[in-house]
C-alpha cells in the first residue's frame, strides 16, 4: 500500500494543503502516538473513546475488557473511525483570524473486527508490550488464559486514512505585518519525565536495557519511533 | 451545576472507580486540554474530528471555516459527543495484563447548536483568544465582518460528562511481587518549549506580557490553568 485512495468520506475539503494520503506519513503521524480517539455510533448517538492502540501493517489493534461495552459494540462488525492527533504548538498572528495551531492528525476510516483466535490474540497482545518496551514479554510474568479470555482485542484494517498536518510559522495578511504587536510560535511536545520504580521491586533488579529509549526529557515521539524500531 | 447525571450514556461500567461526574473534575480535565475529539455521525458513518475548543460555563465552544463538512453537518443541532485525553504515563507491572496507562479524560455529551449572532460571535471568538493568551485581544488587528463571516462557531451545552482518571502506581496480582522483573512508571507530560518569534515582528516589539504561564519546560496543564484564570 502506497497511498491509501481519497473518498468522499476521507479526503480535506478544507486546506486541502494540509493532506496527506501516502501511507508514509500516515504510519508516521499513527506511530508517534500511544492513544487514539475511537469513534462508533449506538442507536445513532455517536460515541468518542479513547484507547491506547498500535499498529502492524496497515491494521490498528486496540484492546480492553471483554465486559466493556465499547468493544461488544465493536465486535459486530461495525464502521468505526480512529483518529489520532498531536498538539506541536501555538501560532499567535497579528489577527485573531490567523492564530492557529501546530498539529499532526490522522484520521483513519475502516471496520471493526474482533481478533478471537487465543493464540493471535496473545502474538498481537505481545507485540502491543513488545511495540512500547523492547524485551519485555521476557521479562513479565505470561498471560494465562483467564487473562487472555478477559481481554478484549479489536482490530481494523485500514480502508481510507488521511493525514492533516500543520507546520510552519505565522501566516499574515500582508497589510497587517505593519502592526506593532508581537507574533511567532510557541512550541509544545510530550516529554519522557524521570522514571518512578514500584517500592516492591526486588533489589537490585534494573531497569531493563529496552526502557533506554524513555530518557528523562526525550520527546515521547523520538522515544516511540525508536521502540517500534527496536520491538518485534 | 455541581455534578452531571449518571445515565446509561455517561456511566462508567468499567472501573466505576475511576469515574468522576462531579463539575469540578469534569472542567478541571477539559480546562488543561486545547483539543477536543469531537464524534457526529453523517448517513451512519461515525466521524472524529480534532478541534481547538473551550469552556465557558457548562458550554463547550469549537470553530473552523464556515464551509467545513463537520460544522455545517453540526449545525443541524444533532448529537455530538466531545472527548479530551490527556495521556500522564506508561504503568509497567510485572504481567502484560496489569500494564496500564495514568491519564485524565472526559467524554461530555450534548446537542450542537451554532452560534448565529455576529456579536456573541465575536465575543466568543475573543473569549477564546483571551483564555489561551491574556490581553492579546488589545494587541492584534480586530476580526472583520468578513473574517467572522467565514467562521463557524459551535456550541455544545454539557448535558452529561464522565472523568475517568487513572493516575497511581503499578498494582500487581500479589503471587508476581516475587518476581525478579522492573516494574514502575514512566511519567509524560506536554511541556512548552522556547518560542520562535516571527522574522517580520517590528524591532523592538517585546513578548506581551500575558505570555508570561508560557515559560520553556513548564508543564501545558499548569500553562492552561493560570491563563484561563486570568483571561476574561
Amino acid at each position: 500500500m502506497e497511498s491509501f485512495p481519497q473518498t468522499p468520506r476521507s479526503r480535506l475539503r478544507r486546506r486541502p494543503q494540509r493532506g496527506h494520503y501516502d501511507a508514509a506519513t500516515v504510519y508516521r503521524v499513527l506511530d508517534a502516538a500511544v492513544i487514539a480517539h475511537v469513534g462508533y455510533v449506538i442507536d445513532g448517538q455517536p460515541f468518542v473513546t479513547p484507547t491506547a492502540f498500535w499498529r502492524e501493517t496497515d491494521v490498528l489493534y486496540w484492546h480492553g475488557s471483554a465486559a466493556s461495552r465499547m468493544l461488544r459494540t465493536q465486535a459486530e462488525r461495525i464502521p468505526v473511525s480512529l483518529t489520532v492527533t498531536h498538539l506541536d504548538g501555538f501560532v499567535l498572528a497579528r489577527s485573531g483570524f490567523n492564530h492557529s495551531l501546530c498539529y499532526r492528525s490522522v484520521m483513519a476510516f475502516g471496520e471493526a473486527s474482533p481478533v478471537e483466535d487465543p493464540a493471535e490474540k496473545r502474538r498481537v497482545l505481545d507485540a502491543f508490550v513488545e511495540r512500547l518496551f523492547p524485551g519485555r514479554t521476557r521479562d513479565i510474568r505470561q498471560s494465562t488464559g483467564q487473562e487472555l479470555k478477559a481481554t478484549s482485542v479489536m482490530s481494523m484494517r485500514i480502508e481510507e486514512a488521511a493525514a492533516k498536518i500543520r507546520d510552519g510559522g505565522v501566516h499574515d495578511d500582508e497589510e497587517d505585518y505593519a502592526l506593532p504587536c508581537w507574533a511567532g510560535v510557541i512550541p509544545v511536545t510530550m516529554r519522557v519525565g524521570r522514571v518512578r520504580p514500584d517500592d516492591r521491586v526486588i533489589a537490585g533488579t534494573p531497569i531493563p536495557a529496552g526502557l533506554a529509549p524513555y530518557e528523562p526529557g526525550a520527546p515521547l515521539d523520538d522515544v516511540l519511533a525508536e521502540t517500534a524500531r527496536r520491538g518485534y
